[in-house]
């Protein structure tokens, strides 16, 4: 390991780490924490991504193939008491692991080209929590990039990193573009754009989802503002067969991108 | 109203209900606490489930038909401040209004039948909020009947309750039957009982979702035992088309269900 253990909660390091919990900070560095042995294995995974690794002797000695990797990209490793991972730290039971990273966004036009085939858009998420559900769920329907519009939650809020598991680092994500904007990208690039909301008047089961889609969420509470409504192709309700009045976002979404990939795989 | 305004967060009323907080005094009790409008709505609806009704001046003002339909069901409402509802509440931020209820759950013989033709069960779920969440979505897929095996969270758990939205009161619900016993008879009532499991051979794509079926759903993090998947007719996962490693269990057991619904509603 680089130099000894770090154990005042007050060193330098530890403070310009832990600053980054709040976004103008994460804004003004442009980095972010990832925590936990999934989200740092996939940070490493990614070349220039992570700026340095905090660990405790613990968690160095049952993920050693991470603190080789961190090493073999040159990343410096520190040492830190479990005091110091639990200043750092924004969960309840740390697991000793801890990497500050690069931010890894990308231009709307770089992440969805003509080849897109599913794209989804967070438009008023407010929940950070859900929002990197919606990552995670989208990553795993294979969609080709996510875009968080300016309404919605800050991609790297720590909340959406756990949530995402990993995904924040799979799959181009864009953040801060007006939603506006990203719909007339969308349709350049041949996407279908369907909002997905409550007051939808089509349902899932009787649009066709087998061309490139891109799909809109809105905010948890509320869904999509009229304006963002308009400005898509279709609006599109999941079905509800039982007596619940609504689905929750993150529920919602994971049963649209999954219809959109499945008809996809039958085409 | 009935009776002056309950201001001592210490009077008998207000600590009997707190109590139902926690699990054992619930059991005992056979009574758990719904907050929030919705909730409290769709409590009123059935017969003999709400216990009593506390209420603030300025919820009571919001939801006039709330407190209305209390009245008119022989509900004692008691009007209560903004400090003794913080006390019930379990929320951040109280919507004012709080009932106990009764125990709402049947026998697994009377949820399930032979009319059957979709159901959830919840084995080893310990997330509250996420038992909630996919009770919420069963409902939505218009599922027949949720069962929590007893290795499942409490269905009354105050998260659990919020979670699901209303759900709880919506559809049959059974708590604390194992799960052998449950498989047999859901087998016996003509159901296919498909275990959802990241290991499965199987994928959501290759399997046949038409006839009456049963999904059992496992642990967040470690998914179903053995023992329980080898009980299930078939074991299936929802196809990973991207780099996530996994979905989460509410998102898993969402795009399963719609899945279930969406094939019964083309037979």
């Amino acid at each position: 390991m680089a130099g000894s253990e770090l154990t005042n909660i007050k060193a330098p390091r530890v403070k310009a780490a832990k600053r980054l919990a709040k976004r103008a900070f994460r804004d003004r560095d442009r980095a972010f924490l990832a925590e936990g042995p999934q989200a740092v294995r996939e940070a490493l995974a990614l070349p220039e991504v992570t700026v340095e690794l905090f660990t405790t002797a613990e968690a160095a000695a049952r993920h050693p193939e991470i603190v080789s990797a961190a090493r073999a990209a040159g990343v410096p490793v520190h040492p830190a008491s479990g005091e110091v991972m639990a200043e750092l730290a924004q969960t309840v039971t740390p697991q000793g692991l801890l990497a500050v990273c690069r931010f890894v966004h990308v231009p709307l036009a770089e992440a969805v080209t003509a080849d897109a085939r599913l794209v989804a858009v967070l438009a008023h998420v407010r929940d950070p929590g859900n929002a990197g559900t919606v990552l995670r769920t989208a990553d795993a329907a294979g969609a080709d990039a996510v875009v968080f519009t300016d309404a919605s939650v800050d991609p790297y809020n720590g909340k959406c990193v756990r949530a995402s598991a990993g995904s924040l680092f799979h799959l181009p994500v864009v953040t801060g573009v007006p939603v506006a904007g990203t719909v007339a990208h969308l349709r350049e690039s041949g996407l279908r754009v369907l909002a997905a909301d409550g007051a939808g008047k089509h349902t899932l089961d009787d649009v066709d989802l087998a061309g490139p889609t891109a799909w809109i969420f809105g905010n948890e509470a509320w869904g999509l503002p009229e304006e963002v409504l308009a400005l898509a192709d279709e609006v599109v309700r999941v079905p509800i067969y039982g007596r619940a009045e609504s689905l929750n976002l993150a529920t919602a979404a994971a049963v649209c991108l999954y219809a959109s990939a499945r008809s996809r795989r039958a085409e």
